[in-house]
């Protein structure tokens, strides 16, 4: 076999000025190292990488560091892990240099089989036809003054639309003036919490920590917040969701009300009620993220919190879920106060969401399109819901499956002790997941146990069936 | 006359919580917080301002503050100001609540009534079809997974277009995998001197400072690095540009190497040799900001300084003068060693540019639809600054002209001590626009002495002659 490799662990890591004590954590740094040699062309597709432990003995870090940062690489196809073979360097398609003239297909490089990780719409559902009409007719009509420098707070057009739109089918209570455009939710946290480098020069801090959070989330929001020298505060998780009474001296609270991510569920009304007296009595200020508030199935759409005190909360939405996150477009609906810290944050001029992709928002939202492609999604992931379900009662029925009332996953609880090798072989079957353990806070009063967070959104439609079947065989056996 | 204003300054500086002690300078925090008064309806349209020194004694500061304030806002549009009856909140339609359900024109704020700001492009220029056929081709030929999360390095059809189009036009020397797409100038900024929040939630800063750059410049800029923490040092400007030969102990330089930024003039062809000379002894880094490049009338163009040398230099442009700053779509052309950090910077996924924005202007320069569009926008800017020269020939043959072989804007020498009188001046004319001054480094060795910055290029084309007049009728006599 001809061996492209390398012959040493150390020379890779020579190579690759690996800085394993940087931020993020050693982890982190030797998955970014190992991307970006792949990435810019240093480990050349088919490279054979060295066992873990050689590479974790040679670079002082423990064996599971390793592996992980392996299993993370083949999750995103850079790697790819056979069983006798080791890992390996994808191979991938050349760039087409002759095409080069005409919008070629990306270079495709092998993805995961089957991709189930959490937080992405299905990719293969942009409404293109429906939202290249929006574009036009927004193109056509915009004003002349469209095209020159923009307002921070976001083209009114589209302010006035979402503020219709969020009234109507959130329950929020606000007016265009009170609208921030941004480029998604963690543009808004940057907004809210940045200090040093401001997105507007002359801004400081809009908030300050501590900030309450939720025992598990988000571990991209923490490290942002962290960065932001954001000290946050762990809120016990039960199952009626964020235990708010632990609120104490927090200045600020993060909860994902409509839908506790990941474990599921919608916070109880009375907590709804106890944060909003809780910030009512301290001055402080509750931060929604209202990250999948139109995915409901079996109940009616739990309404913002937002709108039972729109002078103590945050809502925060974008359309990374509804539509893609590709088009970069979120919002803010601020209590009044904090409308001038938040532009003055944001700079003179918009320094960042695109206005023909804000001007074609607000006439896919004012048409009617955006309702439409909402239904038609909720309808197939709620399918796609329920064929989970039947998959798991047909072949793991002993796996109980929490938080599927609402949103783009499920939580698949797992006996003790066996998430972490369920989500490896899940890698050595070409599934990408997470599970429960990454979106714990480091310092989190409960624990939530063993589980997977099976995103089932991401698969285009023709490739669903598929992905549980493997998901099902990477399962603990009952 | 009926008033509903206002008793008191006091009341005016309460009700704005107006703190001039936040960064940017009094000036600044005074013209950010009387802005978002009357955007956010708190100084309803019509309101009278108090005169400059009364609000100048109950706010402590300089009556020049004041005036100053209330100028900026008059140019921006915000406030009104007419010999005799004082300086008003301006009139403005109400938003047209019963059509919020179309795209509407954004409610008309009174603008200047000639914008001669340097910065902007011909709004009214901005191609539509051709972007939108563009756009719907784009959206029609990309793959899904353009519709999923974003590489942060950006699309590779644009960066392949990009790498093809700045080798031909600029003269750059690169390949697809050393550029990054971010949303302009600031943004690249931001990324390679960024701390606290980062992009990228793992990444450290990129560069440090000590920062060279020019002794007159955008002060936008300058703010966002010291708020960065970065300490820049002015180096002096003379006849052939930046004197880089005071270049010592600082890591990098911010240049505008083919045409300074605002006193006009490319990088005499020693010093572009010179900086490189320096950055290679050094192991230092020049940063190229190609603001306007494409834009030179009577020589051929400057090639970009990063040809001399692209392990150090990074080139930065955008689209902003090219085709407009709504789209939000730059680039960075980065030495190899740079790729990975900024990408770290960046974070996992792209988090800014629109995807589609991006496809779209992959396609708009690879049919050819960009270099038409280059074209024809130079030969209207070209026509544009004739029609200057000859105007001021004419009519005020006594004011020199520099800056004028390239690029949007010109600078009018003004004779020593008339500058501030004439930009007021031009206030109560409705001609918007900047002093030299404006762009000085406060610590500049040089002066420029006095001058106007002419920004040419924002007028719509049939705007443009009063616009002209109205400046020729401000400008000191002879």
């Amino acid at each position: 076999m001809t061996e492209s490799w390398v012959n040493s662990a150390e020379h890779i890591g020579a190579d690759l000025h690996l800085e394993l004590s940087g931020p993020g954590g050693r982890r982190a740094a030797l998955t970014r190292a190992l991307r970006e040699a792949v990435r810019g062309g240093r480990l050349a597709p088919g490279t054979r990488l060295p066992p873990y432990r050689s590479l974790a003995a040679d670079l002082g870090v423990a064996r599971n560091t390793v592996a992980d940062a392996y299993a993370e690489l083949v999750a995103e196809g850079w790697l790819t892990a056979r069983q006798g073979s080791g890992t390996r360097v994808a191979e991938r398609a050349e760039p087409l240099r002759d095409t080069v003239r005409t919008p070629v297909e990306a270079p495709s490089r092998a993805g995961p089989v089957h991709d189930l990780r959490q937080g992405a719409p299905d990719a293969s559902a942009f409404p293109r036809a429906a939202w290249a009409a929006s574009y036009r007719r927004a193109l056509q009509a915009a004003p002349n003054e469209a095209f020159g420098p923009g307002d921070p707070a976001g083209r009114r057009e589209l302010r006035e639309t979402l503020a219709e739109y969020l009234a109507r089918a959130r329950g929020v209570r606000t007016e265009p003036d009170r609208i921030v455009i941004c480029s998604g939710f963690a543009h808004a946290l940057r907004l809210l919490f940045g200090r040093g480098v401001q997105d507007g020069p002359g801004a400081g801090e809009v908030l300050r920590g501590p900030l309450g959070v939720e025992a598990y989330g988000l571990g991209f929001h923490r490290e942002l917040l962290a960065a932001a020298g954001v000290r946050t505060v762990p809120l016990p998780l039960d199952e009626h969701g964020a235990r708010v009474d632990a609120l104490g001296r927090e200045r600020a609270v993060l909860l994902t009300p409509a839908h506790q991510f990941p474990t599921g569920g919608p916070l109880h009304p009375e907590r709804r009620a106890a944060v909003i007296g809780w910030a009512r009595a301290r001055g402080a200020v509750v931060l929604e993220d209202d990250y999948d508030g139109e995915f409901r199935y079996d109940r009616r759409p739990v309404g913002a919190l937002q709108g039972l005190d729109p002078e103590r909360v945050i809502h925060i939405g974008s359309v990374s879920k509804s539509l893609s996150p590709a088009l970069r477009l979120g919002w803010m609906v601020l209590p009044r106060r904090y409308v001038e810290p938040v532009l003055a944050a944001k700079g003179e001029r918009e320094g960042w969401a695109s206005v023909p992709d804000q001007l074609a928002l607000a006439d896919f939202v004012a048409c009617g399109s955006y309702d439409r492609h909402v239904r038609r999604m909720r309808q197939r992931y709620r399918r796609r819901r329920d064929r989970l379900l039947a998959a798991l009662a047909a072949q793991a029925p002993h796996i109980e499956v929490a938080g599927i009332a609402a949103g783009l996953h499920a939580v698949l609880r797992l006996p003790p002790g066996t998430e972490r090798s369920t989500v490896r072989a899940a890698v050595w079957r070409g599934v990408a997941l997470d599970g429960l353990a990454a979106f714990r806070h480091p310092r989190s009063p409960t624990d939530a146990g063993d589980g997977l967070v099976v995103g089932y959104a991401a698969p285009a439609e023709h490739a669903y069936g598929a992905a549980l079947e493997a998901l099902c065989g990477v399962l603990p056996q009952g």
